[in-house]
Order: structure tokens, then C-alpha cells, then sequence
């Protein structure tokens, strides 16, 4: 899948920050392909980026509107089908990172085909993927795993990626979920692949290298969501990381979603990852752990990445905070 | 899904037993089902049905020609294109076990609208499932998990249904594959289920039941699989069985499929399981092992039987030589 640039990010009435991450993901990577935002009433989110009616951002030259508001499940309110016509009619393309496709809208489709238009539903990949057959290949890979959905594995696998570009080092972020295809330009969104294929589908998007080559490979959910952990396996298995990073947020009480789950102790989900990775990378290893302190005060966030630390005798840095270099050094 | 019985077995040029397992199963569970088979040259298998051509089995008033060959990666030979374009014209319906949709082939499926007929394309679910909320749910479960793929763990869950129902207790078998669904007339496909939503369809198939009332989920892939411990491991969360029960063959020297890896200490992967399963049920134990003793002798499997027993500490059987009975008493 190729987007065309730059991007009008639809908001829809997203009521907290977590449901707009997308959209925030993709401001925050990627500003120079961020025209504005477009926001319908009630919306509790803020990108900082100009507020746009479709007629102002199909001015300023915005080339699509991207979806950028996952809710759990992936609905899609049917309230934002006019604002997604008016988009096709004024000249955008839609990319869309909802389960729900917006092919699967009649109106939508045929309006696009008659406008000459591009529908991407980022979720529902078309290609087919093979079986995993879980042979060794060359090439360094690193996986960014967490104690829950939404914690910073993206965040730290392109932090990293960053890092090692800066230093020299060949390095290519690989991405598994919709708002880190649309930062990358490429990549499968794991969590729409049927789940036969999903090991599969991660050793095709990261596959054998050269010897000094790395991949930061997106991880997707966590071994203890009890929705997801299946996904979060295959991506494990598929991936074949020689490296792990465990992301985490300390303050989160439960598991995104399911006020009925606690997160997992770090130790617990740390040592559950480790002996599932091995049975496809026996040398798998933790480099690290990216704590998420944004809810902290710096003397709150010192002492938590500290203690973890000690805790673990892992490296922890928090990307925003601290920068991956201390993680970057290990690799 | 509704099948219309009886069946006329297609066995396509199967080379193993294990290639024909779903036509196997089905023979097995349901014979009245079953007129007959047919067969391609160079078929090594044979179910000890009746071989039929096509017009023989009209004749005898079979409805649907079941494609009960399995390939890994449900690889399709367009060699079979011209056997089922006859099935449609002779008048049968096509319920087919593949990955590969028949109705992705425009000629079969016009031919099929044309008489009236229906293809069934079991791996592919078209309703939707919510994703999984983990919630404690009245009723017991008991889910058949494995050391591999292939194992017994559909026949050992249909044969402790059968034992229960014997005994006048209130059971259902809950199909996860294609020969489970054939069998019980109803069931999900989880390997066909995308990735987000394994882990719910698993809990839509098993809904909260009457407190005395056992459903009996047929397990999928393993933990240990290299290819498919994502999907084995969305089961389990889903299922949230009260009771497991690990299916073993004690010959099989590497996992399904993948000669590079060997399986897993049965030990390991009981209690790999048990760790992954009292996430979503914590009260989860295992009553017992299943063990698939064909390729030994009366000796060397009672043997295999009474060590694996000491070994772990659980009631061991093998559903086809010693029944279940001794199992189904712990529940």
C-alpha cells in the first residue's frame, strides 16, 4: 500500500487521547505530512495541528484523509459517512485504519471509482501470506513486546530505528499496525491476518538480512490480553527477535479495555515472553525496558526507571524522556 | 452452516492418512453420512467406503462432495476443478475444508448459482465476532489442547461428548475445524478467523451454558507449534476451560510439518498451558492425558500409558484402545 501525501487527520469525536492514537502517531513522526485536523463536535482530542474544514485542507493541498481514530473493536460511527464522501467528492483519497472497511460501503466504493479515488483499508491486508515454517534466517531483529495494548512499542521501535540510523547502522522499522504503516509507507497490520498466516505474514515483512542489518519490529498487544495474546504469539514466533524490548506504563491499572484484568507483574510478562521466543530464537534476549512515564514527574519517572532497573538488571530508558541511546548502546 | 447429508468423500490423490483426516474423521463419527469416496489415481488412501464415481454417487443419493483432503496451507490441485465442476452439474453440493475458497474460482461458483447449488467454504466464516472481554462465564469447558498438530484432540473431545451424554449428562462437542464442523453441523474455523478475533469466536462458540452443562472444545495447533501457537493460544483464552486435556503421540519424533524442530517434553507443554490458561480461567486444571497409541503395540502402549501416568500424575487413556471413561469419571 503507497498513501498519498500530505494528510487531512479525521478525528472524528474521539474522547480521549488513547483513541486517537493513530492520528497522533502519525502527527508526531511524521509533522511535514500533517496539513491539519478535522475535528466533528464533541471531539476531546487536540493534535496541535490547524483546525480544517475539507474545503480549507483540499486548499492547502492535503492529498488524503486519514482515519485516524481506533476505538476498541474498530467500529466506525456511521455519522462520519457524509464527512468521508464530502472528502472523495473535494479530490482526497481515504486511508482507513478501522477493522471495519470503508469498501465494504457501497456509496463510498462507487464514489470513489467514479472520482478516481484510492479507499486503502489498511487493516485488511489483500495479499495472502505463507505458513511459518520457523527456519533460522540472517539478520539482526528486534521486537518491541509490552504488559499491555497501547503502552509504546511503536513508539520505542521507531525511536530505536532513529537511533541507529543517526549512528550509522542499517535499520529498518517494520510495521505491524495501521498507524505505523502509515509512518512507514509499508508493512502488515498483523491483528487483520488470518490467524493461520500471522507468523507467516511477520517472517515475510521481516526476512532474512545481512548479517549486520537491523529490523525494529512493531509489536502488537501483550502475552496477557486476554483478547489479543494470540497475536501477539504468532508476531513473537514470526518474528524471530535476537532482541526483545519490554515496553511498559507504570501507572496503568488494568488492561486496556478490560477494567476486570490487572496488568501483569513486569517480571511475569518479561519471563513468559522470553521462554515463548525461545522456541523460534533460542539466543532471544531482553535488551531493556521502555518505561511510558508521561503520567509521572520527572523525580517520579527517575525513580521508577531506576527501580525497574534494579528490579530487572535491565536497561530503562523512557524514549520521550530519557532517548533510547542507554537501550541503543546494548545492540 | 448446514450441510445436506449424506456425503460422497472426495480424497483428491492423498498421499497419507494424515492429508486425509477430515474425510477420515468424518467416516469415523458419522458413517451413516458417508456413501462413499472418491478417488484420483496415485490416492493412497482409502476410508473403506465404497468407491464411487460421481454418477454412482447421485445414483446412490449423495448431496454434498466433501473435499476432506487437508494440505498444509490448504493448497488446492486445479487438477480437482473439472471432478467438482461434475459434482455441480450432477447435482451434489460442495463443502470444502481448504483454506482456498472454491468460490474464488468464477466457473464453479457461476456453475454452482446456475443449478442452485451451494459451496460451503468452511474455513471462511462470513459473520463477524466481537473481540473477546475475558469475562467469567457460567457453565464447565473442557478443551482438548496438544504437544502438535494432528493429534487426537477433535477425537478425544467427541469421545468424552459421547461418553457424557452416555452417562445422561448435559454436553456439546464445539467444532474449531473443518471436520469438526462437517461432524457436529455447526462450529467456527479459528485458523480462518482474523487474528483480532480468534480469542471471541471462541467465546460466541462456548457461551455462558447452565452450571451442570460441559461443552467440549476441540483444540487446535499447540502451544509449541511454531506456525500456529498464536491461534492454539487465542483458543485456550477463549475457551476459559475448567478441565484440559493433553493430546499426545508418543512416536511422533517432530512437530507437524517442520522437521527442524522436535516436539516439546510433554511436562513442558502441560504446564506451559496451564500458565497461559489461568489467565482468562484461573480455577483451569488438567484431568488427564490423551494419548494416541496406534503405532504401538497392546504392550508398549499400555507401557507408554502407565508411565506417562506416573510421570505426571494424570489419568491416561487412549480414546480408541482404553476408551474414556476413566477420564470423564474426574469430571
Amino acid at each position: 500500500m503507497q498513501f498519498q501525501t500530505p494528510y487531512l487527520m479525521f478525528l472524528g469525536d474521539a474522547q480521549d487521547a488513547l483513541a486517537a492514537k493513530t492520528a497522533a502517531g502519525i502527527a508526531y513522526w511524521r509533522p511535514d505530512w500533517c496539513v491539519g485536523q478535522l475535528r466533528l463536535p464533541g471531539c476531546k482530542v487536540d493534535l496541535n495541528l490547524p483546525d480544517m474544514s475539507l474545503e480549507e485542507a483540499a486548499a492547502e493541498g492535503a492529498r488524503t484523509l486519514v482515519v485516524g481514530v481506533a476505538n476498541r473493536g474498530g467500529t466506525l460511527s456511521e455519522d462520519w459517512l457524509p464527512v468521508l464522501a464530502e472528502a472523495l467528492e473535494r479530490g482526497l483519497d481515504l486511508a482507513n485504519g478501522l477493522h471495519k472497511r470503508l469498501t465494504d460501503f457501497p456509496a463510498l466504493k462507487a464514489l470513489a471509482q467514479s472520482r478516481g479515488r484510492q479507499i486503502a483499508d489498511i487493516r485488511h491486508p489483500d495479499r495472502e501470506f505463507p505458513i511459518a515454517d520457523g527456519k533460522p534466517r540472517a539478520g539482526k531483529r528486534l521486537l518491541t513486546v509490552g504488559t499491555d495494548c497501547s503502552i509504546g512499542k511503536m513508539f520505542t521501535a521507531l525511536a530505536i530505528e532513529r537511533e541507529l540510523k543517526r549512528r550509522g547502522q542499517q535499520a529498518d522499522f517494520r510495521a505491524t499496525g495501521q498507524t505505523g504503516i502509515l509512518i512507514a509507507g509499508s508493512g502488515v497490520s498483523v491483528d487483520a491476518v488470518v490467524s493461520d498466516f500471522v507468523a507467516g505474514a511477520v517472517e515475510a515483512l521481516c526476512p532474512a538480512a545481512d548479517p549486520n542489518h537491523w529490523d525494529l519490529i512493531e509489536g502488537q498487544g501483550s502475552l496477557f490480553h486476554p483478547s489479543y495474546a494470540g497475536v501477539s504469539l504468532g508476531l513473537l514466533h514470526g518474528a524471530q527477535p535476537t532482541a526483545l524490548v519490554m515496553c511498559h506504563e507504570p501507572t496503568r491499572r488494568h488492561m486496556r479495555g478490560l477494567p476486570h484484568y490487572p496488568l501483569p507483574p513486569l517480571q511475569d510478562c518479561i519471563d513468559a515472553t522470553l521462554d515463548a521466543a525461545r522456541l523460534t530464537s533460542p539466543e532471544a534476549a531482553f535488551v531493556g525496558v521502555s518505561i511510558n512515564t508521561s503520567a509521572l514527574d520527572a523525580s517520579a519517572a527517575d525513580s521508577i526507571l531506576k527501580q525497574t532497573e534494579d528490579a530487572t538488571g535491565l536497561t530503562c530508558i523512557d524514549p520521550l524522556r530519557t532517548g533510547v541511546a542507554a537501550l541503543v548502546d546494548h545492540l
